[in-house]
């Protein structure tokens, strides 16, 4: 389950909010809405996949931004859970030849199964390291003899599907109407997480009892939030998450948040927020300065585990001199987390700025599901009431255009 | 070498600049700035103490913000250096279970080396985990027997420190004048990068000259920059590094950006500055559309590495249908990612976002030295500028305050 609690007065409609997001829905204007149903077919599929591929030992995703953020932030997220098998599962993002070496270095090819991930099919990044891979799998081209190795997940009808579709290479379609920040509930995250070992059909579960809340009776204020926010005047909303887990979570936040509102709005205004990622209580002790004591232009989203299902406490050794340490002796490290983040929202909270908080009971793949959601439907909420065209990407495209003409 | 290039008008008067920072040196108000000399004890006490060391298999280090994010930086930038030894080098920062359980089952606490970091020498999250792994090794406290297995890395005569002291554990100090996110370049960042194989003094070669420079005519245009950014009245600066390598170092950055300007100034008014770390060639595909069509609030300075030392090129496989991505075939990855730096850099500042560049010839301890030395200035001037008190937090103690009072 996640509580919601928000610390700051915020009107909204929920009716109106209701009837905007189920219009967005009916018109898909994004799929993603409809993303936790409706995908029986799918789930089969990848179930039976994952079994044909269970001999590997790695899994490799080459994807970059919306093609691999989700599935990443997933597996930092629940890599503690039993369920998740020893296959390494490895990301292949960035066209940096130190870090595409070191990947090489780590593991044997041979034994990789590689998903080639981009809705469009046609990223500069991916392709290119889906060029060096084939190299050094001693391959001079793609053909039937990949089909074992190879899997891609791409728009239906895109350049890498018909590539794909020529050649006998397993195919995973994107739906047209979801786009890379929201497909992480696409075959994009469930295909890599299923084969990773975790139950996908449980973050399916979550994010669905997520939304239809929402479309019930928003218990957890999605309404009231994003009234706030896109009329706060606050231009830096933080997510201050307490758990390690979160890592590359509050990172797929970043973009959602980010590439989603920062937009030219209907009245060729600049509009949207500067979303800032962090980890409690590591970030105490570099962020929190900055949000006591700076400009009061933020608001802050605490984010707290309630049962991190380890049974771990500090041990009550005496060491002279750090007697003042002790009060945190004998009680359990998630007790101590858990205070620093109360702590912390009721300091930044009594120094002006407005907080909320987000309480899970713990990280599994239904909360995460639940969480995805949640963000997803904030983002839309937001997105409406700023007048944004949400699901689109419009200001990435000139830097693209540069680079192909300055390269040549 | 480094080299800086500055897109936008900026005046400033270099000589007050040096003579404030000569000021904030002679008067010891940061003892940062001496860092990269005088420390010839030091290293010769580190050099015997590597030798000491060599057996264990692991380095851990606890410690927390300034105490870890400094040789973590180093560690990320470095790892692909011939020099870097097999040692693992993990950092035990937060109180998280099931992190923390991570790291047990990672590693061999007995084959391990551990250092215990923290200025103050009563850092909460550090010290509970030094308490916990007391326990795990077998021990009810701290004694002799625990000499050849710890070392602490605190100021001279704060609690740990005795306490290291009346057990016979090794110590090294932090100069008292160094806070702990200016402290890279003292033990706290110097001892761990040694035993992991580095070439420290590199470090402080590269910081030195970086320094020196500045002292002589600023060819990095420290004082330009610095004026600029305390003036524009941009709320947000971002860092746009194009190298993976870079991942760390970033965190380091919002550490001492956020923690150092973002202060009640002078005449009580909240200052200071957001500060952002971005991957290139990846966030291009999650904040970039942010800047490009999002309120003109933020500056951006775009990273380059001129020479990655990697041979490895895209190879000229042809794809049916992706042709239009042939126009890197044959092409280093270290030109590809170089020309999405330009060209993004080109789109970005013609979206009306002030822009700069440095540009460093490797990943290696020079640069990293030299880029340590450039932030810390950076932030000094803005700092001297704004009026602020760059060198402490007063902002962190009423969470810490709460947390005690409401723990009890």
């Amino acid at each position: 389950m996640i509580a919601a609690q928000i610390y700051y007065e915020a009107k909204s409609d929920l009716k109106a909010d209701q009837a905007a997001l189920k219009a967005e829905r009916e018109q898909k204007l994004s799929g993603y809405y409809d993303l936790p149903d409706s995908q029986d077919a799918l789930l089969g599929e990848i179930e039976t996949f994952a079994k044909k591929t269970a001999g590997f030992d790695n899994i490799i995703v080459v994807g970059i931004g919306g093609s691999s953020l989700g599935a990443k932030a997933a597996d930092r997220f629940l890599r503690h859970l039993p369920q998740r098998n020893n296959k390494t599962l490895i990301f292949l993002e960035n066209g940096d030849p130190i870090e595409l070496s070191a990947a090489f270095d780590k593991i044997n090819l041979h034994r990789s199964f590689i998903f080639i991930v981009s809705k469009s099919g046609g990223t500069i990044e991916t392709i290119s390291i889906f060029k060096l891979l084939l190299s050094r799998l001693g391959k001079s081209g793609l053909d039937s003899s990949c089909a074992d190795q190879f899997a891609f997940i791409t728009d239906e009808g895109s350049p890498l599907d018909r590539l794909g579709h020529s050649n006998q290479v397993s195919r995973f379609h994107i739906p047209k109407s979801v786009g890379g920040r929201f497909s992480v509930l696409s075959a994009v995250g469930l295909a890599p997480l299923k084969l990773a070992g975790y139950n996908v059909e449980k973050l399916l579960e979550g994010a669905k009892a997520t939304r239809d809340d929402f479309f019930k009776d928003d218990p957890l204020a999605l309404s009231a939030k994003s009234s706030f926010i896109a009329s706060s005047g606050k231009s830096i909303n933080a997510l201050f998450a307490y758990a390690g887990g979160f890592e590359e979570f509050v990172k797929w936040y970043v973009q959602l948040w980010g590439e989603s509102l920062g937009k030219i709005d209907k009245r060729k205004k600049r509009v949207g927020f500067t979303p800032v990622g962090l980890i409690g209580s590591v970030d105490q002790h570099s962020f929190l300065q900055l949000i006591m004591e700076g400009p009061l232009d933020k608001t802050v989203t605490f984010i707290k585990v309630r049962d991190f299902k380890r049974n771990l406490s500090i041990p009550a050794i005496a060491l002279s001199g750090l007697e003042k340490n002790d009060f945190v002796d004998n009680q359990p490290f998630e007790r101590l987390i858990n205070a620093q983040a109360d702590a912390t929202l009721e300091a930044v909270k009594s120094a002006g700025t407005p907080c909320d908080e987000l309480a899970i009971d713990r990280l599994d793949e239904y909360h995460l599901g639940a969480l995805f959601m949640y963000y997803e439907l904030l983002t839309s909420l937001v997105g409406v009431k700023l007048g944004v065209s949400t699901y689109n990407q419009p200001g990435v495209e000139l830097g693209k255009q540069i680079l192909e003409k300055n390269f040549k």
